[in-house]
């Protein structure tokens, strides 16, 4: 029973399929997503001809703590606040062109070690922040994306760069 | 006289190119390749406007030895096996959207220092891999291509990430 | 009325918007740059359907110094020497395809640490050749961009290597 349910719902899933070619218009973009996926990520984003795409800059997080000495990480806060003042700045970007999340289709993470994690990235801290933005009730839209830890970031201290590719119909 | 045939030499050559109008086809991808280059990747790939774009999310590796312990190089073998692990899971979401490497127009390809390389990257152990599905004669296409060595990547353990964009004609 | 006032300022806002159709053509690229800027890099470039990309593969320096000990440094000169080398075969991938770098639209660079610089990477002295390129008095254009410290790069000595996407109408 439980799986007759999840075949229908696998049908039900597949009939809105663009790749099916039944429903779904040709001219919407499409996201591949494992939904069980506990990061709200696709696997892949498809973009039609006939969309602008927009390239927006790496963005860099804002001072968190002004207080604390610059150019380190305390002044940026943790990866997880680091990672939500970079989001803010980069909804602000797309806001500028009149996009929200909704419309990206690839994202690329870029972390520094965190020095409160013993020199490693603090993925989970990123995830979280991100998941407040993507897959959400009010914003399920996921991106494809990519996350690396790298050595550093042109902003010494900061420990999160996000750069990205939104799309829009023409 | 050297002049009068160099003239030519690259009078015939632009007769082909497809920016002149004349012969190939202008809706079609153009890869500028040196056809001496060992590894089997373009200098450039043009994706003419009426193409579809589909991203990609960064694939990692899957376990080659459950036996190993977890989150170590030894759980996912050395990167040329790696990079086998990676490709393979890039080609699933490829024919996802019923595509293949031949449609892939550029790729990026992060890689973390191998211990058995006393922490440097083994370029050429990917490239191994890589020339299996790339330039090969079932699949002469190469794509625009990116190899930097990184601090790490999401899963501990793991040498070898890829990420990569393709195009179709719609 | 405070509704009003908002809805004014948001139509006011968007006559001059590319995308009212009203002043700027609908085809063109637009590049939201911050004139006050140090770096001549556009925070976000809208590419309208109906182009074709062009994707350029990341590029490293040639040799500069061909007495120094090959894969060192020296051999290839600091990071201003490496960003000019890596700029100047950009310009001439893009030649090829005709294009000039007033056609970038997206730029990732990827700096190692310079031992110049007690291993952090030289961003300032990449920005100086990167700023003999773009948004000059001859060549004002901005692209998108981001720029990350790497652990190496493909080349052992080289501290530089970028790669770009190019638009063009077609």
């Amino acid at each position: 029973m439980r799986g007759t349910i999840a075949a229908l719902a696998f049908a039900l899933a597949c009939a809105g399929c663009a790749s099916q070619g039944t429903g779904m218009s040709e001219n919407q973009i499409r996201r591949n997503a494992n939904p069980n996926s506990p990061i709200p990520i696709a696997t892949s984003v498809s973009v039609p001809a006939g969309h602008e795409l927009v390239f927006v800059s790496g963005a860099l997080p804002a001072v968190a703590n002004p207080n604390a000495p610059p150019g380190t990480p305390e002044a940026y806060g943790d990866t997880r606040t680091q990672a939500q003042s970079v989001l803010s700045r980069l909804s602000e970007a797309l806001a500028a062109e009149q996009l929200t999340f909704a419309d990206v289709v690839s994202v690329r993470v870029f972390l520094v070690g965190d020095p409160r994690m013993g020199g490693r990235m603090d993925f989970a801290g990123f995830n979280q922040a991100f998941s407040e933005h993507f897959g959400t009730p009010n914003q399920p839209n996921r991106p494809a994306r990519t996350a690396i830890q790298v050595v550093a970031l042109p902003a010494p201290g900061a420990l999160v760069e996000v750069d990205l590719v939104a799309a829009r119909a023409r």
